[in-house]
């Protein structure tokens, strides 16, 4: 068993959310299933993963803790290794590969110190070693969350942004994150929305919407405003905005 | 339809794998299934989210992208927002929450702005708004991603780390990240294993397993050391590791 699953129920729940029957959610399923089974019943679990390969999907599957709903927290440490924790007081058992039992699983040695490329690793044999090996290839402590990682952050208050029109966290700045230039996108002022059987609901009332691309810094004023507004702002161009007071 | 699944369906999947039927995530869905039918049939996509907040989930439930597989990337801008794109060129479509178009829904205008504390809203009527408005509260952009954001690192070499003993990226120093300092744990050194029908695995034969604790930088020769090991590191005690070389 592998939390409430049969070995094979799981490598086919594996198979459906993570895509493939990746050696990682095999070992990773038999350690969360560990770190599981040494919490209380009952508890409110948080979790920590210490890797972003793999593991976190083997947290999403057998536990309540996603991504989504904030229960499981990446620290991306480059370790093989996750903890379960109480909400509250951040108790819990850490979970993690213990290398110097891997004498007796050489496929598997080989994949986690990667002494191979992948296409020359033998796929089958690695799963097969690592059902063999579950869990006693798991070294498991226990540990305390540090305090600073129990609390949740609070977003505090959310408005649109004077630039983009989205909501966002005012505590973000005085427009959101992503028109202070921490976009991940280049603007495609050309492309046309593809295939579709769908309504286009980019709103043609709503220009604002259809201009974000490329932000820069105005040259004259120094302030943050989309390049397709023109050489600089359109306050600078003149259409700076009235300031009303009561 | 939500993705391949029916309302209800959607809903039941969401409650299993999330834990509560939480409007961001019946939001999500819709805004998720907006995005899917864009993209071209067969396409490898991948996905980027702009919030850590629920509509990471949406994804992972409706799309092949995951935390783990690394085809999802959360970028939090803190903008309810998400893109899918071609792995390969970057281009896709960008859904988000359009508040101009909120006029009409004031249940929601009320979660998203968080104008009433959560426990004043109307859980109920929040959710037959999100569902009555659907696709409508949406918008659309063609996009495409940064080239920088569409690479997967290599993590390099894994090496045992010489302190704690467990593989890490050999890229991320001399000794792994958590032995640098940035473990999100506590030491708890009185503290037992809890219940427990398993086998206990910290081995006996590894002390140094079982020392991991609050790392501090040795007061004579200025390295990291396990703070158990004394007051000075293991090497200033006395113990200094001999290097032979061919």
């Amino acid at each position: 068993m592998i939390g409430p699953y049969s070995f094979k129920e799981y490598m086919q729940v594996v198979e459906s959310f993570h895509g493939s029957t990746a050696p990682g959610l095999l070992a990773g399923g038999f350690m969360v299933d560990l770190a599981m089974k040494r919490m209380p019943e009952g508890a409110l679990l948080n979790a920590i993963c210490e890797t972003q390969a793999c593991l976190p999907d083997a947290i999403q599957l057998l536990t309540p803790c996603t991504v989504g709903n904030s229960r499981l927290k990446i620290i991306n440490l480059g370790r093989f290794a996750l903890s379960l924790y109480e909400k509250d007081n951040g108790e819990g058992f850490r979970v993690f590969f213990d290398s110097g039992r891997l004498e007796s699983w050489p496929g598997i040695a080989t994949w986690l110190f990667k002494l191979k490329p992948k296409a020359e690793q033998n796929q089958e044999r690695l799963l097969a070693e690592i059902r063999e090996a579950g869990q006693r290839l798991c070294g498991v402590q226990p540990i305390r969350v540090d305090p600073k990682h129990l609390h949740k952050k609070n977003k505090g208050r959310i408005s649109s942004c004077i630039q983009c029109g989205e909501p966002y966290p005012l505590q973000d700045g005085p427009i959101c994150l992503a028109c202070q230039g921490e976009t991940p996108y280049v603007s495609i002022p050309g492309r046309q929305p593809g295939r579709s059987t769908h309504l286009v609901l980019v709103k043609p009332q709503h220009p604002g919407k259809t201009s974000r691309g490329l932000v820069s810094n105005c040259s004259m004023c120094g302030e943050p405003y989309p390049e397709s507004d023109g050489p600089v702002c359109r306050a600078c161009q003149g259409e700076s905005v009235k300031v009303i007071r009561d």
